[in-house]
This record gives structure tokens, sequence and C-alpha cells, in this order.
């Protein structure tokens, strides 16, 4: 039930046309019957700088090509991502969804289409070592197409600490940090200590067997010992751009 | 070397009292040998909202005792707080350290001392369940240590969706939300998914045995199909208060 | 916004005293505004058989008695139960809110008040082993609070096939078994390879060190080779009652 | 021994063609000697509505064709389903097996035959994402399969509540509802919330790193704080079906 | 049913008392109604050198008394052994079961009823270190009971491989060996590659945090380099011993 | 240093031709110095039953050449096995050591050559499902290189008890049991409480995503209720059949 | 055997007193029988600077006494520790045998008796917080023991680098550095990235729940981006002294 | 800022062309502005004997050619190794860095430029298995990259102890020992008895399903009871050259 739904619903009782009782009964259901519309409508305004993401693994080319065609098909709505898609996948959805923009990293790739306005806010991701860079291409790219410009330092590995201390005013100067790091995740640890900005922290599948595929790093940046750190899911770019685009409304 | 220690020397050196070698190679050692009087100074600058904690297990009350009284003891400090502790701890640092405002929550308490200033901010703090309380007090003392007056909406686990919903309202004006759940963690996803703004995330070690001692709700947090959503470690509300500072400076 | 709340406004509209403009206004916030009254309505008349639960881990012997004296002021609500309580627990509650029926198990008690009418259906609780009884007993105890007539088989391990299968008229004549075993689980895929019934496994925290305080019996059971077993968390035994409950409505 | 042979026993006992003692010696072999056959038969008229698995991965395409053959020689046998199974063993089966139904999703297909014929029973699949797809399919081919004619919502996970509100009414009216999630899990749990009748979740390994191939979504499951939730093993589309098929005999 | 009863239901229907009918059906059931006396008789007779055990953990004194008496109350019966008990439930066992042989070691004990008579057969049991003695113990302790005289050799860990190597001809002439290690479990491989006979290898939960609980040393001892060790659960001293009274029947 | 060598020596210090302080110098780093070779033919002779095995994964088709010639180039030696081969890998060592008896299962292959003489034991070998089919023929293919001559019994999974229960006899005969489970592994258990032999349990890979690739059943056989179970590791058929080897020399 | 027992026998053969094929036989088990005595003392003499520990958990006050003594009474032995001790272990340990240096941190001591002379190599023992003391305390105790002068640096925990490089010259100047650290374990790949002197690290078991005890400290320092950082088990104080051992001898 | 940009500075100030409060305020900056160059300089004086590595997995054959030039383009600097390279790896690198020194070890292969002169220090790299080879022969490469004339002992296993006491002299000579073992990792333990030299441990990821790629010889290892070995992670033979660089400086 929409707006105008509603109005006649009111104006049909008011006029006589409805007894009250059916009109409770009707209303008493309103909650849920109408609740998806009313919430899509109020939700959307509310995120609008939110970006609506097509996770690739395990879909079709077709299957990609499809939702997002279905996404860009609202008009005004939000960035639009296609995140961790193999080369077919692009291709399909770029084919039928021109306009992308592609960002491709390793053996995966970033698309965004419809990317926000820009918007101010200097966000900083640092990696710890050029392994992690698909991840923080991810992140890059979604944080772009959420109308950030976007900075970004590389191979800041704490073994090798005078790397990211030559470049502490970017840090300092941050407004929020992303620090994108597998192995030890030690940097999280690091980058918490020297700024007192937020930091979101990304842990990557990134190392030798000890890594445990991303879980060594992951429960390092939890344990962090530079209080307020806070962490999103191993390897998930796309989820560390969208806290920031939550933190710096 | 602090601020004076470098005026002196820079004016020895232009007095003549000193040759520039000498000034060279003292200077070199400069970012090691005296960063940490620097940092400190700099640092604090930059983090005054923040907390210094005193972290309760493990220490004996004499060591609670002495380590707050230190930190209180330099000036114009920021908040200092003991995080988790028991009763014999709480009484020897209030003792020692009286003014402390103390907040017991099921079998630990925190205690605050020199809170901050008030600060703006509204910082919505939700539990799922009563279990989660204590943790949920020590992120609400910590919260306000911080200068912010942070309001709590309790018992809104996702099975009885109605309870959450039913304060719409106070998610939807919230600058900021902590979300402290054990169990399976969800409702950190459906706030997520009701609010644009930032979500702090704690899991909790509540629970029946499949809970693992928070690893449940940990994983499904960092999972949360709301992407933005971030993570602090298990039971840490401290970290989460910490990370509402970071955001909203 | 309750039922009386609905009509005065839909009167008020229907009788000029309040205009469409501003209805629609209050209505459209309905769903979230009032949805909690409302979904408690409805949500527990729906779901009147169930039980409300106050797990006791955590909770102080006053914080048990308050909350089981809460749900029961609400008159003609569902059963209430204080599960996996302390002694002093239990006196508080029982104190506070005479009339509860005691179950105690090992060193944890059951607690239930205000049961459900007897409701047809023959429930089934086969444990493995007598260290598996207080799991068992907590579910005996809700099963019988819901209404229900459970019957009990003991010691039925499948290291002795021959004590389960002597009693193997009770288990084919059974609407549902709950099925509660620690060490291996292994009684869960023999009970479910002999009934068509459901089948409702709770595995248990009993065992040796290789048991890992039931993650051994978890796992095993959710691998169950007889297909349509499912499975709720360790030592939950009001979890698995309610699944019955579930079931046989 | 089959109830003929048993017939015979008895009859030259009574005949004085076997004395008493024989009689007793083979006899007391009974249970062990003719188990089998006697199990089998009154097995299968109970059990009739479930259905024999072939589960395909590990198998090769001939082992699946001569399986399937196996299962469909017998008369009047409950269906059969080919599950988890890749193009060739597809095509082996359904060569050797004409009248197979295939339900392809994703790079996996389900194949039944000999459905069961249809039964009452309103199941409703509810899926998270489009990812959990393929495991909601092979749970809807096999409820098919048994008989049930499922309906699937698709798509409602708990990030945006108002899609699964919308079909609210489909939820309550629903006498089984199959949550299908992967992630966090959380959609079991808002589900269980809604509805009084069972709910039987599936974890699937869907995901970024941290969903540890459905471990995740699986404890988070098993630790539902909607109580009587209860959970079959990872991806276990088929288990799922099952279990239905217990619960609505 | 037993022996005379099935005798007495043959003669029945051989003296015409039964119809043919009727006792087809009555023995159509006698798998089931009968297999547990059956299987009882059948089964102690093969097991008679096992030993029926009862788990001291989680129970009170009394259920370990009334179970110990039970146990005890069949003439003629295995020996029986109480595994794991306290202090107090020692002294009940005892108090209404005298006789028990005590083996007190660490902070528990195993006492054993009803030994069983001599058995041939050299059993070592090989420690790694003076922590695993508990363990050790225990298996030692059933042993005995089981008939056997074992020996035992202490504290031979690896790193020390001379304390080993000084009593090979112990290792050399055993007829079975045990190993009881914890920490990182190396003894077996050790043990298990310089003699031919069956080494049941058992890990205890000794050593610091790394060998979690008894984890290390049981993966390790699965992995074992010597082929065929076998393991039991961790700390699982019982267990072990009855390996090996299977193993020398 | 063999007896050959060692008497000469002692012949020549007798003879007049050795110093006692040189032959002490000598002998005194005998242990070490020698060990190797004298333990060799120490070991081999009191491991003879036992069989050399080449493990297939990580080495190239021309390791297993190499490594298959040398095991066979000493005379007299045991059994020698490769486990666990692709086809390249069996092509390459049979090309260059023919004789070998190949036994394929799934994938991979055993190969063994220079099997040893028929010895008594009647060894059964029982699997779950058809999917533990590999590991069994792995073990039975090692079990007959040994020299014995195994029976092995299929697809008795613990969902259907009447298939076990109609070969019991075999069970019951058997010397040795060796239980091939994957999923929830209960079969040891159940087979365990049956027979009062040896059993040793193979936990193998197979299963849905909940059997966690064995570890599931590994656990689960570890923590049988059947005492004296022990356990090799998972997929290792050629441990269980050495396992074997030992128990009935 | 003893070189004079060796001798002996050579003298008895020369001499004519024994046969050379008893000889033979004596010799041949010389290498197993004998090792022991051998071993023995070449080890001590090898390993003499290293310490023999006593592990205080799970021993009565009784064994550590006694073991102690046996220890202390070969002269000319090695330092003889008692670690991870309680009270009354360190009670009854130094009653029986005076002397010996106790080192009280938290609620467990490390005793040393015998020490070893002074030894050359600057160690230098940094530790994250506070609450890492207690084990860094074994580990000093350990290494004052082996002859060291060990240093200590505290609280120099990643969040505050600048604490760290504050002393940079010590750690510069350290022949080996022993990190001790919990929660994520960072300053091991800060350290190790600062000195190319060898590292030990020493995961603690200190933290919030996502420490796990240890266990994320522990792995965070297996994948240390500082190249050739090693690392010893969780709390294992006692095992980094003795690898400080092994490496500046 | 380097060391000519701060005499300049220095000048300007001491010939009046800077005023000291300007200077403080440049200096005061000044240890993070150039700590970059300033510590690489220093950095990489005292770290010259370690090796700059690039970790092949997950980069592109082109990125492995950039990342090693760039490294080489600096004169003098330490060795550069490239590690677990694919072939099309290595022969990118290669061509556009000819003189790299390939070691290749199953399907993975270290190349090596610009190694380090010849250095003094006996070090033995110990295998269990052949399997262990290629994280052996990559510890050995960046060995011998580093100056080290490393010795290798494969095969010694301690299922067959002989194998290695028969290389005992080399073991006892050696000034380090790397031990590289997969399954239950037991011989970092035995070596560690043997020897009293550093022991540094490399666990691999060889062996059946119980070994848990790894996992089970990292923990077997860290739990050793041979006080003083330390560990590296898994299958990281390059780390393991690295802690041999420190430890032998």
């Amino acid at each position: 039930m929409d707006q105008p739904a509603l109005r006649q619903l009111l104006e049909d009782l008011r006029g006589g046309l409805l007894e009250v009782d059916e009109a409770v009964e009707r209303l008493r259901r309103l909650p849920f019957a109408d609740l998806g519309d009313a919430r899509v409508d109020h939700h959307r305004a509310l995120r609008q700088r939110q970006a609506e993401a097509v996770y690739g693994p395990g879909k079709t080319p077709d299957q990609c090509r499809r939702i997002v065609a279905e996404l860009l098909a609202e008009p005004a709505g939000p960035p639009v991502v296609l995140t961790r898609a193999r080369a077919d996948q692009v291709e399909a959805a770029l084919a039928a969804n021109p306009g992308g923009q592609v960002t491709a990293s390793g053996e995966l790739a970033t698309v965004v289409w419809r990317p926000a306005p820009p918007r101010p806010g200097r966000v900083l991701v640092v990696t710890a070592g050029t392994a992690d860079l698909p991840v923080a291409d991810e992140c890059l790219a979604v944080l772009s197409g959420l109308g950030f410009a976007p900075r970004r330092l590389v191979d800041c590995g704490v073994a090798g600490l005078h790397r990211l201390l030559a470049d502490l005013d970017e840090v300092l100067e941050a407004d929020c940090c992303v620090v994108v790091a597998g192995m030890e995740g030690a940097l999280a640890s690091v980058v918490g200590g020297l700024t007192p900005a937020p930091v979101v922290a990304v842990p990557t599948s990134v190392g030798y067997g000890s890594s445990f595929a991303g879980l060594t790093a992951l429960l390092a940046m939890l344990s962090s010992c530079a209080a307020g750190v806070s962490v999103v899911g191993i390897d998930n770019g796309f989820g560390a751009a969208c806290a920031v685009g939550r933190l710096l409304r």
C-alpha cells in the first residue's frame, strides 16, 4: 500500500464509503503488507550514498548481466558495483550495461556503474604488501563509486616501519584510514596507534600456510592493542568501503 | 629531547657554541632518541578525546591502584578507565584515586576517572538480550567517560523483531549504533540494514555451547550481509566505545 | 498504537476531527511506531504454545526473580521457563513466584510456571548415557511445560545396540524423537535410520577430551547419514523441546 | 528368513516335522540372520515417502548410472534422487534411466525419478541471497519429488528486512519453513521469530572469507535466539527436504 | 523373550495351543523385542574380558555408588571400573561396594572391582613425562583389572632419546605398547618405529598453551610417520586399556 | 657395521692385531656410526611383515619410479606399496618395476610389489558408504600385500542398521575389523559394540560441508562410546592395514 | 656400559677370558643397551649451559620437592628450574632444597637453583603490556639462571610506537631479542623489522576473547612479515630462554 | 630530509638565515619526515646479510619481473630472492634479470640473484621425508644466497631413528639445525634433544588428512618437549633461512 492508496482509504473512510471496523482490519495488516514499499522508499533515500553490490563468485555471466541491469533500471538509484568478477562476468555485464568503470587487480575485477557525485572526506587506504593490492583496489574502486577521492599508500608492512612513518602526514591528515593487510595484520595496530581517526581494518588471505587464509590477520586485528580499531571480513574490500561510506556521511 | 632542549641546541648552534657537524650527528639520532617525548606530546593532543585504559584481569589490586594513579598524575590527560575489574580491584583503585565513577554490571565493573567534557553525537547502544548487558554497560560507561550521552535499547533480539522496530526512530536518529549481541549475533545485520549510520558490532560470549564463547557471534557479524558493519573483539565494550570516539570526532 | 487507539484515530477522521493529511502521516509511521504492540498481540496468539524462557547463566538471582515475575504478570501468557538455574536462582525465583515446577538434574535446574494444557503427540526423548541426563531432563521439563507427556529412554548408546532395539516399539510409535547424546553422537543416526518420524538431535558436552565440549557430537549429528535428522545447539534441551513444540502443533 | 519361510518353519514344527530344540536353535539366531530382510520390508513401508539418494560427488558417471538403475529396479519403491551431480553424471544416469526430472542450478543438478504422489503441507523455502539458490533448488527439487508443492521466496536477507516482511503472509501461512542462508545466517532467527511453525535451517557455503565455507552460518543458526529452530548440515538441501518429509507426514 | 519363553511358545504351537498365524506375528517382532536379552547374554560371553566402566565426571557420589552396585549385582560379570573419580565419589562407591582396588594419581582415582583372572600378554605402558602419569595410571589400573600384569616405563620423552633406548629390550619384548604422551606426542612415532608390535597411542592434555589441551598430541599421533600406530581419545587411559584387551584376546 | 665386521674386529683384537684403546674408540662410536646398518638389519627382521610405502602425492612420476626401484633392489625385503598414486605415477613406476599389483579406486591407485606370503587372521573391512570405497580399497590392497585375505562388507551405514546386522556373523567371526566411514563415522561405535575383537577405525573425507573433510568422523571415532576402538588418520587406509599387520602378528 | 666396562670386556676378550661369540652377542646389543649411559655423559657435557626444568602444573608439592632434589643430587649438573609453580609447590621445593632464587610474578613463580656462571651476550626481553609480565619474568629468571644478565623493556605495545622507538638503541645493541606479547602479537614483527639480530617471539594468553588464549598472537607471530622471526609456544617463557641459550652459546 | 638538507638547515640557522622558532618547528617533524630515508640507510647497513624476498603466489609474471628489477637496481643491495615461483614467473623474472640461480623442487622454484659473499657457520637442514624436499630446498637456496654452504640430511623421519643417528656427527657438529618436517613433526624434538645448538623448525603441509595442511606439525613443534626449539610458519623455508641468517651473524 503506497501513499495514494492509503490516502484513498482514509478519504473513503471520511466520506463514509468505508466502515471503521473494516478500516481497522485493513490497517492492522498495513505494517506488513505495505512495509516493503514504504521501507524501500524511505530506506533508499536514507542510504542513497551506499552502493548496491553484485557479488560475482558463484553467478553465471548471464546472472551478473541481468542483476546489474535490474539495479540500473531504477532511475536515480545508488551506485551499482559488481565485485570479485571474472573476465567473462565483466564482459557480459558491460556488454549489456555500458558505462561501467572497470578496476582489474589480480585475477578479479570490480566494475562500478553510476558513481555517486563527489563528496568530501579524506580517505586513505594503506596496504601492507603488494599481494594485498587486489583487496585494496576493490576497496578503492568502491570508494570512488561512492564519491570519494581516496588515496593509497602501498607496501607499508610493519617490518619496515620507516616506510609508513615516511608518509606520516598522510596518515595524520586522513579523516578515515582503511588498513588492508594479510599475514599477521599488525599494520592495523600501528596505524591505529598513530591516528585518532577511525581505522577500518581489512584482513586479507595473503601469506604462507600459517596465515590460514586470512584467519590470522582477522584475529590479530580484532585483538588489536590500538583501542577502537574496527574490522570487516576477510578480503572484504567492498565492506570496508561501505563502512567508510557510513562513517563519513 | 623535548622542545626546550631542542631550542637550546639550536640556540647553541646559532650562538656558535655548537659545530654544525656535531649538531647534525645529534639531530640525526633525534627521531629515535627523542621520539618518545615528542610523540607523546603530539600524540596526546591528537588523541585527547580517547581514554587511557587499565585492563583489570590478571592484575593485582595494587597494580590497578598504581597504574591508575600514574595515569591521573599527568595533569590535563585524557579520561582514565579501569575495565573488567573485580570488586577488590575497584576498591583498591578508588581508595587511592577518589572520584572515579563506578558502573557495575554482572560480576565486573568499569570505573571512569576524569571524564571528558560533553561532546555532540547521538550514540545508541542496542543489545540483543539481558545477558549482553555487562558488555553494553562497559561500553556505555566508557562512552560517557568520552563525553557522550549515549542511550541504550535493551532486549532487541531478532527473534522478536517488533521490539526493535518499535524503537525504530531511535535507531534512525542515531549518529552511530553500537550493537551488542551474543548467540548468533544477527542483530548487527538487522540494525545495519535499517540505518545508514556507522554500526559497530560487539560480539559477546553469551549463549549455549554452540556460541563457542562468542566465536559464533563474531564470525556472523564479520559475515554480515549488511554492507559496512564493522566489528570489534569479543566482549570488548571498551573497544567499541573507542571506535565510536574515533568516528564522532 | 493498539486497536482501540487505531479505532479512535479512524473515528476522529470519520468525524472530521482529523484531516486526511495528518492521518496519512500518523499512519505512515504506524508500521514502525506501533508495530511492537501489534506484533506482540498477534505473535503471542500464534505462538501461545511456546514457552518464554529465562536463561539462568550470567543472571543474578534478583534478575531471575524479576524477569520471571514480569513474564507471569501478563495474564493468559504462555508457559514461563527458567533454564540452567543454580540453586540460588531457583530459590529467588520461586520465593517471589510460587507455583513453579522444579526439575533438578545434575547441578542445574529447570523451573516451569503456568504449564500449557495437555496436548496430543507422543514425544520420546532418548539418551545415550547417564551423563546426558541433565540436558534430557531440561528438555523433558520444557516438553511437559508445553503440555506434552513425553517419555524417556535412557542409556541407549550405540555401543550396546540391543538396549535401543529392545525398546524399538517405543521408537516406532513416537510422533517425534529427541535424541540427546554426547561423545560421538551416533545415536541420532541410528534412531534416524529406524523411524520415519522427525528426529531432533541435541549434542551434549559429555565425554573425554576428544569430545571437545560437544563439538564432536554436534558435527557428527549434522553429518548424519540418516537423511532428515535436524540438530539444535550443544546442551540445548530447551531448544529441542521448542522444536518439538513447533513440529507437533 | 521372510514370512513364508517363517510360516513354513512353524508349520513344520506344528506338523511334527521339526523338533522344538531345533526350532529354538534356528529361531534364536533369527534376529540377526533374518533381520536384514525383515527390516527392509518393514522399514520401507514405514519410510515410503522418503527418497533414496545418490550423492554425486566422487562417483563416476557409470556408478551414478548403475546405482540409480538398481534403486529403480525395485518396483513400487520410493522416489530416487541424484544430488549434486555434474553434467556428465546427469547425462549417464538419464540415458540409462529415462524419465528423471532435472533441476539445474549453478554448476550442479538434482535429478528425481519416480516422484511420490502429491501430499498436503504448505512448505516455504526462503533464501537470503541469489547465491544460495543452488542449495535451495536442490531442496525444492527433492521436496517436489516427495510429493510437496513447495513455494520459494528469494533474496530475503535480513539487511533488507522489508523484503521478507512484504511476504509475511506467506511465511505465516506455511506449515513448515526451510531457511537457506549463507554469510551470517541471520535469516533463520528472523523467520523463526515470525512463525510458530517448524523452521529447518540450511547453512550455505556462500560469502567472503569470514564465512568459512558455511561454518559461520552453521554456528549462527545453531545459536539462534529463536527457540526451536533446527539445523541440517552445510549446503545440505537434500537433508532439509527429508527433514520436512519427516515433519509433515 | 528368553529361551524358556521361546521354547514355551514353540511347544504351545506344537501342542496346538497357538495358531501359526499368531506365532508368526509374535515371532516376526522377535528380532527386536527379544534382541536385548539375547544380545546381552551372547554379548557378555563374548566380551567377558572387557570391563564395565563408570565415568566419574558429572556424576554425584550417590550415582557412582548406585551404578557400581548395580553392575556388581550381576554375578560372574566382567570387571567394574570407576574412572576419573574425585575423592568423594571414591569414598561413596567404596563404602557401599567394598573390595575395590584404588589407584590414585594426581587429583583423580581409578577403582577396580572384581578384577579378571590373570591372562597372558606382555603390555608395556610408556610415558613421555611425569605429568602424563595420571592417564598412564588409569590405563595401568584398568589393564590390571582386565587380568594383565602391565609394566611401565616413565619419563621417556623424545628430547632425551637415550632414556627410551636404554630400555629398548622392554620395548622390543612387549606384545603391545601403550604410549602416553602430551605436548607434541612424538613418543608414539618413535616407539612405533622401534617395535613391530601394536602401538596404542594416548594423547594427554599436558603442556603449555600450544598443546591446546591435548589436541596437538592427538593430531600428531594420528599423523604419525610410523605406519600402523593407532590412537584413542585425549586422556583416555581407560580406552587404551580396552583397546589392549581387544588386541590380546 | 654388520655382524661379520664386528666379529672381524673382535678377532683382530683377540689375535693382537688391534689395540684395546683403538677397539674401545671404534666400538664407542658404534651405536651411532654404525647404528644405521645394524638397525636396518635387525629392524627389518623384526618388521618383515610390514610394508615399505611410497606416498604418491607431491612426488614426480620419476621419483615414484626411482624410490620403488630402490626399495625393490634389496633382495628379500618386505612388500613395497605405492599409495594414492595418479595414473602417470603408476605408469612410470610399473614400467620400470614390472610385476606390481594395481588396485584402482576412484581417481587414485595403490600398487603392491613383492607381496608377503599368506598369513592367518580373518580381517574384515566394513565401509559405511560407496564413497568410502577408495580408502577401503587402499586398505584392502595393502592387507593383501601383507599376506592377509581380507573380506569386505560395503554400504553398512548406521542409518540402515539391518544391512550390518544381516552380516553379523562375519563381524563376529573376524579377528580384526577395520571400519571405514566418513560423515558422522558412527559405524565404528556400532561395530565396536558388536564385536570383542580389535576395531581399527579409519575416518574418511566423505560428506557434505559439515563433515569438514573427515574431521567430523575423526573426532566422532575418537570419542566412540565403544571402549577400545582405536583410530588412524583421515583417509589413511594404508595406516589401518599396517595397524592390522601389527595386531595379527 | 661405560668406557671402563667396555675396556674390561675388550681386555677380557684379548686375554682369552671371553669368547668371540659371546663378545659379539654382548656388543651387538651395545648400541641400545648402553646408549643411555653413554648418551647421558656426552649429552650433558654438550648441553651443560641449558637448564633442567620441572614444570609445576599438575604436580604435587611433594613431587616438586623430590624431582628438584634428584636433579640437584648430581654434582656439577646444569641449573635446575621449577617453572609455573604455585606457592605450596615453591614452599615444598625450597624447604628441602634451600638456595633457590624465587621470581614471583602474578600467581605463579619460577625458582632457579645452581645458576650457571656468567656468560656473555646482551639479551633484551621486550613486552607489549603489563599483563605479559609473568611470562616475561619466567623468561628473565631462566635467562639469569643460564648465566645471562638480561635487560627488559616493558609496555612497548605497537599502538604506541614511540615507547619502543624511544629505546631503539637498546633494541639495536642487543645480541638477541625476546618479544613477549599477547593480543595481536604485532610487537614481534616491529622488533623483527628494527633489528638484524635473532628475535624469539613468545605469544601470551593475554587479551579479550578474540585473543583466544594466545592463539591469535601465536598465529600472528608465525605469519610475521619480518623474515626470520622464530616462535615458541604460548606463554612459554622458559622455552624462549632456552632458545636464547642455544643461540648465544 | 637527508643529511645534506639537514646540514643546510643548520647552516642556515647558524648563518642567521633561519629563525630558531622556525627551525624548531621544522625539526620537530623531522623524526617522521625524514625517518624513511634515514632508517633505510641505517637499516640496510644493519641488515645487509638478509635477503629481499619476492613472494611469488598471487603475482603476475610481469609483477615478478618488475619487482625483482627494482630491487636489483639499487647497487650493493642485499641478495634478492624470488620464492615459490611458478615456471612462467621464473621465466619472466630471469629474462629481464639475468644471472639468477634457480632451484626447482616440486612444482615451485626459488631464484636467487646477487648472492652474498661466503660467510662462516655450519648449517644443517634435516628433512623427515622426501615430500618435505621442496620446502627444504627453498630454505637451502636462500641459505646459499645468504652466503652459507648448508648441508642437508634427507629422509630422517623418527619412525626410523637409525637413519638420523647414523649421521649423528653431522648433527652434533652443526652450528645451527633447520628441521623440515610434516606429518607429526616429531623430528624437531628429536634433533632438539640431540644437539645443544639452535634448532629452527619448519612445519610442512605434507601428510594424510589429519596433518591438516601443516597445522599438526606446527602445533607439535611449538609444543616440543625439547626446550628451546623455535618455529617458523608452515612451509616457510625462506623464513627459516632468514632466522639462521639472524642467528649466525
